[in-house]
């Protein structure tokens, strides 16, 4: 079925949460015009929906290939990657210095969330990049900058992050690769990465690899490691892609979804001509990386958003669609269509309220980057509590949504060619990868709840105290304050036993802030009544849900190692 | 990662909340005595673990495949059929009169189980052969009986249900398969039928299809049914399969999961040469087709416990041998295995308890099919109110517990070689065939609340009220009788609202209650000590959950009607 932008819903949350009229007062943001904006969204929504939308299955079946010469993408999709290119659509929160539109992060996490509802594993690439022009911005040489930047603010190039090894995934300070001096200032890498979104493809010229490993005598774990620059190609004198580096693709995985993506198997320097630059001070690796790695955890609570806004709008096509029998208790014995019975619209309502909960909650996140970026100290507090629920929490719901896309469509969902699978699988990648949502829990209860002296989340329960009306989201509201405050000082076998449910519960509280805020700004179009309904389902259903929650967020770890490991087992 | 067959916990169970020696003392069940069942267990364990287990996956990479002459079933699987017919692991739960070993439907339950949890796919095969035995032994004639049964009760021949059509899915009474009445007292079928899992394989000489169709003249609706016995070759003078039948095999489905079953479209009647037999009366084929779906129900409720005990023993081997980061707070630096960090110990023992919750509940029923069967009729109650539970609720845990399971593996859990995949994509379709776990909860408030003027849910209630002992059990017991006491009398729209938020508390109000009994009865030895903590960490946490759920089981229907349909659109 074809995609349709959220357009409407996208704009309204951008004035709503992200308050874009305030960032544009800014000069910096001054080029967020309302004109520019509603331009910007619809122009990204006729483009995916025009170009990238109709590739989506194909990717999903044809899926990317690994040839020895390296990686071919599916049918469609190099054509498609460069109308990106050529519509200007990977600059636009890249700063103008750089050949950028100068956007608020939150425009572009709008048409970044349009893209990837239309087509999540080729949106997956440009994310990336947008990662790797995020590093070379806040660490890059003005000499990388200038023959870098342009390169990858356009998406002519595109670019990866290389951190996990077989023996180093969640535990980054395990990596093994190696950077040796050369003569000349720069630096030969080796070492082998897994887990690489395009790290190989035939989209691009070039491929930017940011890479973390170690240099020599370098302190073990995450202090000794330092972040390297290393092209597929390295740049003749000219500035453009020249003799191969070396950056051999070994194999790219067989996953559960998201095919059009590959993730591959690097290996730097086989030859021993693998040359890399440093990024930033030697040893400085893991300050860069989370440079990129903070608004690409964004990025994947957005994949979220777009898979929960797909599978929707496809749930939501085949409700009105589908004839099966008359409504129960009716008088009529005719057959409806099934989003008339009570179960269906309760899973369709559900669907909406828990897209607009996922989006709301990612672009409020978006909003403070922006904020951040104008120099707002506590924004920047608050970017930090809020990124582990955005990853966390927006992509649990993407694969809850999507799992209820398939319920809908009744036996058809499990049938690949309906597509509703294809959601249901991709959507599975996004609360593992960018850090697992349990790393992001324990990011929440280990350095959030602490940040500031803990005045980080303090005022972000102020404000959601100040806020809340529904009396079930104040008890809510409440109920974190109490958990977050217990958990502040609690053990740290107690605090991370607790992190998850906590990390839910905190995040539906967000959500029920944030949407309640919209379900109050709405107005009295067909627009704002949807928008009601989805607000007051969330609110009379979902956050009593959560304080469910209360019961495992207080528990003590004390339940979970009663048993030696092994009786996990018996 | 080698299955090992969960054989204390199964027995423990059989003896705790089966009660299979009180079944024993019974004439019907005499043959299962503790040697018997024990011998039955461990052998069908060994026979699953060392001949089905391997090709679980050779079954999900090759799968089914259709040719012009008929499916063929991937490498391996006719073997291992055979074998399980030779092994006589199909006759387990068959009367003695018809070759079968008498032993109690829980006890084929648990043999099911294993079997399952070895290989999801080939199980559901003779998963659907005992429910065509059902139908003959309650409904069929004696020369069918003698003709069909014998074959049926080894596995020899196999058997499938056929309701489904393309406009008639949930909506059973919408089919329009015909049989017209042929000279000779048989009936010429006609028609199309989709979903026909083991519609068509290589295993058996002979398939037999239970086809629902409509007589000439009948009323429309359900009511206009009839059962049809139509055998792939008819049989000769010697009960032999012989002429072929008509019944050609159109495709298979390309499914997300459960690769190695057929999905079959089946075309009956193409040359006007298929030839079926009446079971039961002209317009009785509801009432028998609902003998075979009510334990076919509790069968698919058993695929969530297979699924879920697979992986959980998976997600538990690797927790146990994966290490990476040293234990935070710990004074040591070293890397531990995964199962000692506080959040990977959380899930899994949160797959423990589900997977525990899921086959208590799953037995219990099957425990009342036998008290049913041997006329208790407040048994016969019992099953019925629970039976929607054990088919959604164990369902929905064995997607819970299947996406925990991945989530445990990380980055290795989305690689399909790996195979946790492969339990999430298997998983997903059992909540939504043999009925959706929607329709279960319609079931549950629309006929199992007013069985028998209430009395049979009300008597669950004071069982549970009886026995629970744990304060949020007792408040979660409570809970469920005021909200089912509520919508037994609610209007249709508020009811169905409602339904599938109860069905999960209550669900979860069984399960604890059964649990409980379970934690009181272990022992001291590591059984009874992995038993006690999985029991406490329900109690503690997933019955706090469900309370969250009171206020979705209360909402009125209003908030989802408030809305057009077209309104979802938006």
């Amino acid at each position: 079925m074809p995609f349709t932008p959220a357009l409407v819903e996208q704009r309204f949350v951008l004035d709503q949460i992200v308050r874009v009229g305030d960032l544009a007062a800014n000069d910096r943001f001054a080029a967020a015009s309302n004109d520019v904006v509603d331009a910007v969204l619809e122009g990204a929504g006729q483009f995916a929906a025009g170009e990238w939308a109709p590739l989506n299955r194909i990717g999903d079946t044809g899926g990317a290939k690994w040839t020895p010469d390296g990686v071919n993408m599916p049918d469609g999709y190099v054509q498609a990657y460069r109308d990106y290119v050529e519509g200007g659509w990977g600059t636009i929160g890249v700063p103008e210095a750089w050949g950028g539109q100068g956007l608020p992060f939150a425009i572009q996490t709008a048409v970044l969330e349009t893209l990837g509802s239309a087509n999540m594993g080729l949106a997956l690439c440009p994310t990336l990049t947008v990662g790797a022009v995020e590093a070379l911005v806040h660490h890059g040489s003005q000499a990388q900058q200038a023959l870098y930047l342009p390169h990858l603010a356009t998406g002519e190039w595109t670019g990866t992050m290389n951190l996990t090894e077989p023996q180093a995934g969640s535990d980054v300070g395990a990596l093994r690769a190696t950077a040796s001096p050369r003569d000349d200032g720069t630096w030969s890498i080796k070492g082998t990465k897994i887990y690489i979104s395009f790290g190989d493809h035939d989209m691009a010229p070039n491929i930017v690899h940011l890479v973390l490993a170690r240099t020599p005598g370098s302190p073990p774990g995450t202090k000794g490691i330092s972040l390297f620059l290393v092209p597929k190609y390295r740049l003749d004198a000219d500035g453009r892609p020249g003799d191969f580096n070396d950056v051999r693709v070994v194999s790219i995985e067989h996953k559960m979804g998201l095919h059009a993506s590959p993730t591959c198997v690097l290996s730097f320097g086989d030859h021993d001509d693998c040359v890399g630059e440093l990024i930033g001070p030697e040893h400085g690796g893991m300050r860069a990386m989370f440079t990129m790695m903070n608004n690409a955890r964004l990025n994947v609570g957005l994949q979220g958003v777009q898979v929960a806004e797909a599978a929707t709008q496809q749930a939501v096509a085949y409700a009105l669609d589908r004839v099966q029998s008359a409504r129960t208790g009716s008088a009529s014995r005719e057959s409806v269509a099934i989003v008339e019975h009570p179960d269906v619209r309760r899973m369709l309502l559900r669907m909406k309220a828990q897209t607009q909960a996922a989006r709301a909650l990612v672009y409020y996140a978006a909003g403070q980057v922006d904020r951040a970026a104008l120099g707002d100290t506590a924004a920047r507090d608050r970017l930090e509590v809020v990124t582990p629920l955005a990853k966390a929490h927006a992509t649990d719901l993407g694969n809850e949504v999507a799992s209820l896309g398939i319920q809908v469509h009744g036996g058809m969902g499990y049938i690949e060619e309906t597509g509703a699978a294809q959601f249901f699988r991709d959507a599975r990648i996004t609360p593992i990868y960018e850090g697992t949502n349990g790393i992001q829990a324990a990011d929440l209860v280990g350095r959030k709840l602490a940040l500031s002296g803990g005045e980080a989340f303090a005022s972000l329960v102020a404000d959601m105290r100040r806020g809340a009306e529904h009396e079930d989201l104040k008890a809510l509201v409440e109920a974190c304050e109490l958990v977050g405050t217990r958990l502040a000082t609690a053990g740290h076998d107690d605090r991370l036993a607790a992190s998850y449910p906590f990390l839910t519960m905190l995040s539906v509280a967000v959500c029920g802030w944030l949407l309640e805020q919209q379900g109050r700004a709405a107005g009295d179009d067909p627009f704002g009544a949807t928008k009601r309904a989805c607000v007051d389902f969330y609110l009379a259903q979902i956050v009593p849900e959560a304080l469910g929650l209360r019961a495992a967020a207080t528990a003590s770890a004390d339940i979970l190692y009663r048993l030696p490991a092994q009786a996990f087992a018996i």
